[in-house]
């Protein structure tokens, strides 16, 4: 872009249940697709997104955040209600900011962030649940909070976690860091919380599934270590559905001033 | 039915946004029509079916109470789990149960039911929230609690309610019971419960729309007083969208020992 461009940060929300994951495909079934078709009929101009984690098929995001580059004069709120007319009920702008330009340190969606949070609904119970379809996973063997606990704490910390990558994954090195994994439980569900530096592909659903594997007492709280220690995909257990997955919060330098939400899953509301 | 007919009872539960509501039509995208296809599948014969409380296109239940005869002998877990597997994702049977025949007073999901029970959640933000989109109404102007509280007392008790009713109820009188409204707030979320022996149609979302009216401040809460009394739909606000609206609970003698759930809403855990 040329110098006199802006740079434009949207936090973006949406139900990834209908979408095919955020990146642009050819079929244009995709969240990206979308977001920058509804950005093209606001501006008529071509814009280009870039998000800080990718989501597939079928995931979530409670605020995704995405930059794009526009030499277009627009307020704030303008982005948000103008390009929400043009996304459907799945899809929402939830704020905008602009970033202020900076000769070799722009802000970048992706790699001004230093953490991501992701957010897993489970819900556990005899018989699955329609009104938590596509937004809980489901696991009908009851389920052990300690156990599951005790497992993730294997997880906290920098470790090569090959063990939980998907084949497809791209990142350039397995090597991430953990910085934490809560576990809450309200009845039959279950909030996992999981915050690292980065994450690799299919890396939380694979985490899920192995510590499921736990809870329901099919392994002890341990194996998820020495799994995570093989490096070897192939001793994890499966990788778990998308549906209860949620990209919670990125972070950012405070410093780029972004109007953030506090995260807010509307099946575990914190008051 | 002949004598030796068993009647069964199932709680069922629903997401209404994909469906034409709960009563049979010819196009056959009912929640009866699925139900009724998947009794079919699982006993090979054909079922009839008679629901407490019939829902519109769009309306949710969290417990909706059905009955039915058949000669078969099946247990009550095999009625959940069998019938299940022929359901879509958007439609459950929760549980199952037999109730014993009586000679004049036979259990009727609709006729035995002493009073049921609706709840709305409602989104009350600037911005659409994709993640409640079809599972909580939305209102973007701020609401005053205290305002709907006031308005919702003008209609406890027994009234004509024919202000809040569509023209194409088929409800032989409009004078119904109201025992309860209550309204809770959570930060953006709003919880509304009302509770009567009977509800006409499209009386919840009547009152809602006329509630929220009164909230955001356009009339008095006292309005609502006038508006039932007069007895004119006319005066009443516009059928508030059918998104929030969840059939909750329908409430019959405990003689029927019927093992119905605790209200659960998942946008409103209790705990």
């Amino acid at each position: 872009m040329t110098n006199d461009s802006k740079r434009i940060v949207l936090g973006v929300q949406y139900d990834g249940a209908p979408w095919r994951g955020w990146q642009t495909q050819p079929d244009g079934l995709t969240v990206q697709d979308r977001l920058e078709a509804a950005l093209k009929s606001f501006t008529l101009q071509n814009v280009d997104t870039m998000c800080a984690g990718r989501t597939d098929t079928g995931v979530h995001a409670l605020e995704q955040v995405v930059h794009f580059d526009t030499t277009l004069t627009r307020d704030m709120n303008s982005w948000v209600r103008g390009v929400n007319t043009f996304l459907p009920p799945s899809i929402a702008v939830r704020w905008a900011a602009e970033v202020p330009r900076q000769h070799d340190a722009d802000f970048h969606a992706r790699f001004s962030a230093s953490a991501r949070q992701y957010q897993y609904v489970l819900y556990n119970h005899p018989v699955r649940s329609p009104l938590l379809a596509a937004r809980a996973g489901w696991v009908f063997r009851p389920l052990d909070l300690a156990r599951m606990r005790d497992a993730a704490a294997c997880l906290i910390g920098q470790h090569d976690f090959s063990a939980f990558r998907s084949s497809q994954c791209q990142a350039n090195s397995p090597v991430k860091t953990m910085h934490a994994i809560t576990i809450e439980q309200r009845g039959d569900l279950f909030l996992f919380t999981l915050k690292a530096n980065a994450f690799l592909h299919h890396m939380v659903r694979n985490i899920l599934g192995s510590l499921i594997v736990v809870g329901v007492g099919n392994q002890p709280p341990a194996w998820i270590g020495k799994v995570l220690a093989t490096g070897d995909r192939a001793l994890a257990a499966p990788t778990f559905m998308p549906d209860g997955l949620y990209l919670a919060k990125i972070d950012y330098d405070p410093k780029w001033n972004l109007p953030q939400a506090p995260v807010f899953n509307a099946l575990w509301p914190s008051i």
